[in-house]
């Protein structure tokens, strides 16, 4: 079944295959009238891009994104954006050795048990570079947001063992691990070029927050913001776990910590004291940070040789060629940005139609 | 935006108040021919019921169950199945005080954010009330997987501090807590009395199992069967946190350690050696079982006075009087295994249109 | 699959079938804040209503409409409005002789070839008993629709060879087939009356406008208005034929004379001087009047002797006892009003997401 | 909101504007196996193409397909399939002057209405080329139905008084009107001729035919199969009119002309004697060959002066300069053959969700 979309109203499809012809996006429900920046779609693509530096994959990639539609006089028009990166540096001859071989912790085995058969080029579809339609659509999200004063923000905050113990925005950028505290940055760095050397990958935590999100956003049952930001989360690859506000904690914590209490602000809104809640009450937004921590695993494919079987469950060993990322943290920043920001979109959207007058203004 | 209903082809769509006439539910595209069991679907909501136990709130009601359409001699008929709980016990007076008040950790304030005014009687929709819709419903999705082998169960694996330390399934339903430790199960409910006399409430965590899926369900793009089951389970009201498999442990974890070895199952199958995927392989089933962990935060409701703000912001003290769950973690086990079925049921049936071939058998 | 919801932001969703429990839906995604009288939606129920005269089937019915939920102090409060019809005057015993026969023009035939078998008392979910929801959720919709100046009236223009020749609209209601023309109104009651003595039944054709349907409606590409429209109206059993303003009268007219010119209203604003296009440009409403036309075939329920096959397909005579309907006209101008009311208060919800700024007031 | 998609499990989103970069569409859902023929996909956008003959529009543009995503080794992947066809021949120079006019019976006011502007250039998205994509899917759409014996043909029955008196399949492609009967076609011919001398337009008649589908398919309720094509004809840009069987006709036949009768047929399979009802009962498939009627308005853009209004209400004249085709008629028959093989293959799919139990083969 189709399932390559996301979003509701504000809605991306993606396509393509790592050593396909091309990847991209339809972004459809874009509301008309935004000035989108195609620099800035480019410089969210290049945040993504492997090859960035030592952390990630060496495949060279430029990922130049075209936008064939939906665009006019620099604005949208209301009708659909569609975005197309071609590939260029694709070597496949590193695949073909694992046409009938299941790498470990990858999806070989899941999608031949599902379509009976596959792409197995670069991992087809599975491959990380679907994403690309993703940041591309995420990105023209971000510029609708910015129109209503919501930013997102993500950033490595732990690798392996290593946490951020200070936190300076500031320097998420300057630095190839996205970590707020360059210190541990340069800590991060080392151990990454490390577990490469030695064969091997490392997980990690990546906390991304929400800022200047109105309060009522989300829908009360199913369509929870919690719920539509965890779908959204958990549908990027190589995500294990996920918090929203004080997460785990809320096991070991009573009612009467973790209730936040309800206060007036200086500016006359009204608000909490403390954010335990992460900024979604009941499902729907309080106007607080929202504040989220999400796990990803240390990527499958290691260049160490691995027990496994073949396509008829013969026992076989395996050792990964090509050009893989030692860690998925840093690439996931944008990532995981452009997922919480298509969420926003939509449900920015929804809540026009929650009452029976509407005045964009009000929100 | 009609934000109650979940599920693509097997699809709930849920309604009801607290304090309103009836709660209940549609099911819409489950499968002609299932021999469907009214009893079953009653004894998953009395599982769900409160006033079971000293451990929930004493509301009485008795929650029974009519299926209103849908079911022919005993079978399902493929058409919308219809089931409709009326309320009794409701005491809306309890509720006339908080009318204009914001309760710390409840929706009050986001339902007026959002729709501009809200029935407060007993919170309306964002009451507990609401998942007798979806118990019913996923009541009729486990038989549904009981006839492909495929079962769901839960558990409390921590209340507070309290971590069971000993795994007996049969032992689950014996306690009013729902925890596979006698023993420790004990300590639960006395900490849980100890509570609820200091006018307070407590948090934990509830283990999900899906054993006996077959390989091959979720689609591997943004309907990936952990994100399908992400949104499920953090729809459930008070859920702040959610593993799979290894979950935040990966962050420091190799892949050396973490990724899973393929072996030849005895049967000929493949399977693998441990389980640190938890059963999902890019977005794809393994046929491993499916492990989940989900945090619950302690209920907000508690008689303990509070600081708040009214509607207009003033501030004000509240103690909630009525009668309110100390946790919701045994009640919270029906619950999860209901959106677990749910999200099951619907992918079995979309798997069958994975491939231009489909026999149902060969699944 | 799930197919008994309609609609995308204001949606319904439909269950019951004619000697089932009862028969009802849920509309989900109705705006808050709308003052909804109970009383309205019994009154469209009332017209809806079989027993009503001798043009229509004797069942006996009360139709005793009763909302379950999202209503609180007469307002919608933005959550899922639950309407149920206990159904009263099922006589099954009618119908067991029918249980392995195929009814010429029925669905017995097509429901045992989707679901295997079916629930055959009075047509099961086939029967016009289905359409209580419809008119239900249409007097919710008509509600949402006055708030905007918009509302939707319908009649039966043509019944057999007999055509309205005048267009008196306060006569629809004053006669018991809806016919503006009360002259012809009386010759087609006579008619029908002979039909039914003759064991026959009749077809005619049904008029439908929606009026003060502001410009800009509609989507552009798949969900255009008149697709909208036209999914809408042929859901409903019977219908055979639409047309939208010059309908097939356009295969034979050149531009010159099609094409409407656009003028300035007197109060400023653009229309077009003449309306064969009927209401819809480009998919999109003009702000003229929505002109539709629809062909109802007449009821298969004849008592009449007719020849047909068993399940196994022997040859049968089969001869339908029973209440019937002698011609659906009457009833079918409700329904239809229902549908294009809801169509129209979907569209209206969405059309509030189309452009990045958006004030009520500008519609 | 997000318009620009159709379908549910077979699901096509389609891209682009008359003068953007490219059109196209992504093609999601379709199953996994398919051989799919790319010079069958290009043979059906040449079927559709402009500047074939005198009787369409003289620009010139190859409509080259490029797939993007989606096939490996010649076989569907079960992954999104995207196409792209890159505009060549774009005059913008000769819609400058319409920028501020709205032609009659254009969608230039109703885009104005819906966005607040548009992109005006050769009708941007309102423009005949959006149907590219909508025709590269049903080249992928017919290569599926294809596999289960099912076929779609439809051909030019009439044009202005002018209706086929023959009925001669193999002649409809070796005309350039795609009508069946050879004698008529020329008539029509020169009719057109005339028709574009006289800087006028043609409307008429096309008749299409679903043969080979199997009983059972379509939902009962909204998503009825003839709901279903019916909301895809009418999503057709020009179609005013659409039956079904009888069509029309019905509203002055009886029961017992209209009903058919059901016999068995010479295999033992059940059938109808004769085929008023099209194909379709109670919203679901009888096995019989579905026939449909869509009426097409006369092009709407005419050389002949036409009066009208600006963007600010002021009288003005229009004549409208550009290449423009004096009949959609031809052209629609490859665009209304893939609607309604989109809604087939969707159904088909959403048939082995019906029942508990399924197994392709008994289809």
């Amino acid at each position: 079944m189709a399932g390559s979309s996301f979003g509701n109203i504000f809605r991306v499809t993606t396509f393509g295959e790592s050593h396909g012809t091309a990847v991209g996006c339809i972004v459809d429900g874009c509301p008309a009238g935004i000035a989108l920046d195609e620099h800035m779609v480019q410089h969210e693509l290049d945040r993504r891009r492997v090859g960035q530096s030592k952390v990630s994959s060496q495949r060279k990639e430029p990922d130049q994104v075209q936008i064939l539609s939906g665009v006019f006089e620099g604005k949208t028009t209301g009708t659909p954006i569609a975005m197309v990166v071609f590939n260029q540096d694709a070597k496949s001859q590193h695949y073909s050795n694992i046409k009938d071989m299941y790498r470990p912790g990858h999806a070989d085995f899941t999608w031949d048990a599902k379509f009976g058969f596959r792409d197995h080029r670069g991992g087809g579809r599975s491959s990380a570079r679907e994403t690309i339609g993703r940041v591309a659509a995420g990105a023209v999200a971000k510029q609708f947001l910015a129109h209503y004063g919501v930013t997102v923000i993500a950033w490595v905050q732990q690798c392996a063992h290593l946490v951020a113990q200070t936190h300076d925005e500031a320097a998420i950028e300057q630095n190839i691990m996205r970590c707020p505290d360059p210190v541990v940055a340069e800590q991060m760095i080392a151990l990454v070029d490390e577990a490469r050397k030695n064969l091997d990958s490392l997980g990690g935590i990546v906390e991304i927050r929400a800022r200047g999100v109105p309060a009522g956003l989300g829908e009360p049952v199913f369509d929870k913001m919690q719920a539509e930001l965890a779908k959204a989360l958990f549908s990027i690859p190589a995500i294990k776990g996920l918090e929203f506000g004080a997460g785990f904690d809320v096991a070991t914590m009573r009612a009467s910590e973790h209730n936040d209490a309800f206060v007036r602000n200086p500016d006359g809104s009204i608000g909490t004291a403390t954010n335990h809640h992460g900024g979604i009450l009941g499902g729907i937004t309080t106007g607080q940070e929202i504040t989220m921590r999400i796990a990803a695993k240390p990527p499958a494919s290691i260049a160490r040789p691995q027990q496994t079987v073949d396509r008829d469950g013969n026992p076989s060993e395996i050792a990964i060629v090509g050009r893989h990322d030692p860690t998925v943290l840093p690439r996931l920043v944008p990532i995981a940005e452009s997922m919480v920001a298509l969420v926003l979109a939509d449900h920015l959207l929804r809540q026009r139609t929650a009452r029976v007058d509407w005045d964009d203004d009000e929100e």
